[in-house]
């Protein structure tokens, strides 16, 4: 059953655009963003996102690395949403890992750029909604 | 400088397909969700979903009424994101104001469906994302 959610599960995530995630504020409400689709991923079990050093999305997993992730097709009415950790990693490894050309767009300094950080993502749990209906899993 | 902000706002959502909302669930962890465009909406102050009572957001919000929204145009590169709280309503009134012929497909009992519940979500902060930058307000 975990083996077929996590198949279907994985093509929303091929088709999708962009992703969402979402963190806890110092003030326990939850925010999100929509960021651009990961490049590097372990299955549904892990995500590499790029984003700026001095994000907000930064500052809040630092402090608190509960997450979610939210890939989606069709506007909505396919979609997991995917609950875990976020880490903060700012090793070139991790950096190197998932920069592409043409990044300097973002980050003009290059790989190196200290506004550069790359957020991994971790999944413990997932959901599924298709049709009106959800689907719960662990990963 | 808010007013601009609240006239952009309002445009990102008068131009959006759908709409994402934001809980926090029991243990703590973000939970994110896509949802029809609310239909009915004052300002950027109050917006009216409809859900399933039995959904998990509902739950999650009886439990914790922090909540936000985000609105998204282009992919995500331009967006609004909403910080408040979420009421669950279950009175006549809210549900027939945001009722419209044709939601016996999702609500098969009509307006008085035990199922249907109304969601009413009320803006205390906005962020706006544009062109790679954020601005913060309060509404």
């Amino acid at each position: 059953m975990n083996s077929e959610l996590i198949n279907k599960g994985l093509k929303i995530f091929e088709n999708c655009d962009n992703a969402l995630i979402a963190s806890v504020d110092s003030d326990g409400f939850p925010n999100l963003k929509a960021m651009l689709k990961p490049r590097v991923n372990n299955g549904l079990k892990e995500f590499y996102f790029t984003t700026n050093t001095s994000s907000m999305r930064v500052k809040q997993y630092l402090q608190n690395p509960k997450a979610s992730v939210y890939f989606m097709n069709e506007r909505g009415f396919t979609a997991i949403m995917l609950t875990g950790t976020m880490e903060v990693l700012q090793d070139s490894a991790s950096k190197e890992l998932i920069w592409r050309e043409g990044d300097t767009v973002y980050y003009s300094k290059g790989v190196t750029d200290p506004d550069y950080t790359v957020l991994r993502f971790t999944s413990v749990k997932g959901r599924i909604y298709e049709n009106f209906k959800s689907y719960s899993f662990n990963i």
